[in-house]
């Protein structure tokens, strides 16, 4: 068998952007890592990108072939063509990174949505390697996954499946985003807790998330912060994060008497720093909605295991699969 | 090509049993109808159904060769060995009735759920023609369902996937037979809805669904007992009936959300029935609660197309899928 070569991996997110060597095992090194600064518009992010780029090659063992860059972006990407649609953390729209990219520096680039690769990642390289049925689930300042059937990811017939984070467990709640009530996204992303903890501060609850927020200068709730504040047992926080967990429970229990997988996992800033705090409550809350109560203990309902790395592995999983299909060669002689 | 026999195919229910002959293409002729009258025990619904199978091969062209018999079955079955295991509406516990029915007339004899080969009479002679993925929705006393994805009756982990009638749609509302609160099939089976009804009319709404149940000899609510009362917009029905038709959007949107699905199909008595009227507000109502909000009208949501036909055409599906893994010839000299 023939040696493949890295692939650069790119996780662009709205605050940072991280980026890595991964080789053919799925193996990230090299890691890069800066702060996206999208205010400062698409043109200086893309100079930071091939800043990182080139210190990964330059960092590589002289002569260690780059196959391509694949990106997984915080929004919607036509595929194709290699253009980011619509990244609103980003502030961008209809921008061409693919080609902008090429040209400056002149390796195939490959893009997806920065879920899709995660959870690709995660059932490549992570906990679900070698599962036929896994179900991905991110949470973060939304709530977006991937459903992979028969070892593949699913795309569904327009190819928008994977759509979970708008999945109603309830039917009165407050609004999400997307228009509905119930969605587990206005129930249980980060932003949904941060107006549930700000909604009970107001009805006169003690809490210290909202000082927390602010001595660690954000203007948003971060995982850092739930963190802290649930080591503290900050009742407002633990109220709050019990209440995202039961409606993740109720979708985890759907999920699985639905598809019956193999895993379910969780990903996203909240899995990566709280693993079994926040998934436990939550696997034991959906076994009890299991109808089938064969071998249980056999889903594996779990967090990532690649955490932050995930959508960087994943994302160079997708642009050797996609090379392979072009039929060009990964490789040096072997 | 050669040309295959036919296959007969059942639908072993707990109140009637349905029997045909089905062609390769998935026609059923010859259709054989009786009353299963479960109480008179295991051995006389045997005899029924051999009869029932005699007087088919009686029938059918002289020298026409019969390849099997095929049986959807109300519970749960071992496929592999030919045993119902479970089936409370016959009253049967492991019951052997492969061996004994190949005993009987020499044929073999395959079983299965009884929803799960109607999905698959859908899927490959019905409405989900083709389709890579498509989601059967069987609404009866209880809800059943199966999930088509790549082409394939999905099995997953366990080989218990495709309980759909208990996803949960809703936090607070009436207990399912399942012991979790709010799923569908406590919303929106036949059961629940006659359970609302009686629940109504306590409550001191005028109704006439009970005395026309009581006209048509019906302890429990029939779909001709729904489709009558919604005729006569009998105002206890049309609330019970839009419920639960909620209930099924909601349900509806979230497969559609996950899965993305060429087709959404509806089967069982009151879509048989009722058809449009019972499928078209659950469209509408879905509909509204898809993210993707592209080629929306692509997506089918319609009631089944074979009717009470899709269980036994299934099954000879089933049956024909099955002789083929183990080899065997269907075929005369074509």
């Amino acid at each position: 068998m023939a040696a493949s070569g890295i692939v650069i991996g790119i996780d662009l997110g709205g605050t940072k952007i991280l980026a890595g060597a991964v080789d053919e095992a799925g193996a990230v090194t090299h890691v890069q890592r800066e702060l996206t600064h999208a205010q400062d518009g698409a043109d200086a992010v893309i100079n930071r990108l091939v800043g990182m780029i080139d210190r990964i090659r330059a960092a590589l063992d002289p002569g260690t072939p780059v196959a391509a860059v694949s990106i997984g972006v915080p929004g919607g990407v036509n595929i194709e063509a290699g253009i980011v649609d619509k990244a609103p953390n980003l502030r961008w729209l209809n921008v061409p990174l693919a080609a902008l990219l090429e040209a400056r520096t002149g390796l195939p680039i490959f893009l997806d949505n920065d879920v899709r690769v995660a959870v690709l990642g995660e059932h490549a390289y992570g906990v679900g390697r070698g599962t036929q049925t896994m179900i991905g689930v991110w949470v973060g300042t939304g709530i977006g996954g991937g459903i992979i059937i028969n070892g593949r990811l699913h795309q569904g017939s327009r190819g928008v499946a994977g759509e979970i984070g708008h999945s109603i467990v309830v039917r009165k709640g407050p609004q999400c985003p997307c228009g509905n009530i119930g969605c587990i996204e206005a129930l249980a992303s980060r932003t949904s807790m941060e107006r549930d903890v700000r909604q009970l501060i107001k009805k006169g609850m003690k809490s210290k998330v909202l000082e927390r927020m602010e001595k660690k200068g954000r203007t948003v709730i971060s995982s850092g912060v739930i963190a802290w504040s649930l080591e503290r047992q900050d009742p407002v926080m633990v109220k709050v994060f019990q209440r995202a967990q039961r409606a993740l429970a109720t979708f985890t229990a759907n999920m699985v008497n639905a598809l019956d997988p193999e895993v379910v996992v969780f990903g996203g800033g909240i899995a990566e720093r709280l693993g079994e705090a926040f998934v436990g409550p939550i696997r034991d809350q959906a076994r009890e909605k299991f109808l089938s109560k064969r071998d249980v203990e056999k889903i594996q309902i779990v967090p990532t295991q690649l955490k932050e790395v995930a959508p960087i592995a994943g994302a160079a999983f997708l642009a050797r699969q996609r090379l392979e299909k072009r039929g060009q060669v990964l490789s040096v002689a072997g």
